[in-house]
């Protein structure tokens, strides 16, 4: 599944991130994900904060994760992250987390994302970023 | 979409839930999927806290949601939940979040949920919990 | 304590809110803080979210919390928030969360914010507003 | 400030924790504090989640933070944290988060906890927890 040309980031669970059943709660993954995304594309050369200052946004339009083995305070979670699709207009990450040590799988999910501007009308991704991308997904 | 016996539960967004698109960042809606099925469980005679007490727990083991409309600070949510699909050891439930006043979607989506036990291992949702939802999936 | 002018907000913990020693964690009451605060506004005449639309921001520069008895899911929490201090670029709140049903003090806690606009510039709250609250604090 | 024996650990601001004003959300400064705190036990040689494991935990009672510079998506936070104070049943920290790179003071904070048993009755932490820190406070 990591086959691609993956990224990886590694942190400790955070506590707050826990949840009763003393595990990680769920929309956890979706932040881990979003933390993910931001490595992968600083990894690849571009810093997403630069091109939100240039007026260009990547809000997520759809997203879905599967839960396997629960993560717990005290593993470190590395997310490992690739490009799932490239469009013009959309870009689509794929994610999978594991437990570090173990390699266990801990979840795996997609994003989708609509390149906007700041008033959220739909944009081209700048060509430089797509040049950048073609590669990873050919 | 929400021609089935849905509940409504509606709150006023949090300054913590918006994100520097000034918009509410997208991993928030999984928590008012949550705050919807919490709900939707209490107004069909069960309390999500009673069956924990007694042993039995839902864990998320799939979701997937659209985000159609950006929310924003200012703005009342309404979460409408139903029940999708119920068996033996495994439920899952719809939702669609809609701005209070207007009615516009903001986001809908699914969650599945398997029944375990304290350690995780699968387990039949309660007979009792079945028989009270059978007639919500008929 | 709560002597005061003070407002009440109630709403269910969520389960995103507890944490692996099976209470509410901590930073959650910070953003209880913050939904009393927004209400207290709203009940007193002003939207928060309109005091920023134009151009007026109230940025937390300053909190303390103390924690007295845990919150759990199922739980409804009751924000009692009111007015700490007023001053011309300065305002604090102060607020107590009981425990609904039982009346218990879950926490107790206070903010201080400054004025400031977009760039983070301090400027001075707007007359209106601060007509309105200065019969709160007499 | 931080002359103390402290640790630090760094990590990149997530989009998640930014909110409307386009700068972290005041509430993810006191999870930054659990993340340095958690560091800090590691490196001085005890895991928190092995405390829990048998029968300790270190809720916090009490906390307090000031915010002197806003942090923003695509900054690194540093947290440095320290021992405050040490006594038989109880622990404080001290926490100062910075900017990487320029070393500004983004905010500072305490937290204060009280040993307790899973029932939440209060016990004396483990002596060797406590001479591990001892040579810490002195």
């Amino acid at each position: 599944m990591t086959s691609r040309n993956c990224t990886e980031i590694t942190f400790p669970v955070r506590y707050a991130e826990t949840d009763a059943m003393g595990v990680v709660y769920h929309s956890n993954y979706i932040i881990w994900f979003e933390v993910g995304r931001g490595d992968y594309m600083r990894q690849k050369g571009w810093e997403y904060a630069d091109l939100e200052a240039r007026g260009y946004y990547l809000p997520v339009s759809e997203l879905e994760a599967r839960f396997l083995t629960p993560a717990r305070y005290g593993d470190l979670a590395t997310v490992k992250t690739w490009l799932d699709e490239l469009r013009s207009r959309k870009i689509a990450f794929a994610y999978e987390v594991v437990k570090e040590g173990t390699g266990e799988v801990l979840a795996v999910g997609h994003t989708k994302h609509v390149c906007t501007d700041k008033m959220g009308h739909v944009r081209s991704i700048p060509r430089e970023v797509r040049d950048m991308l073609s590669a990873e997904v050919s």
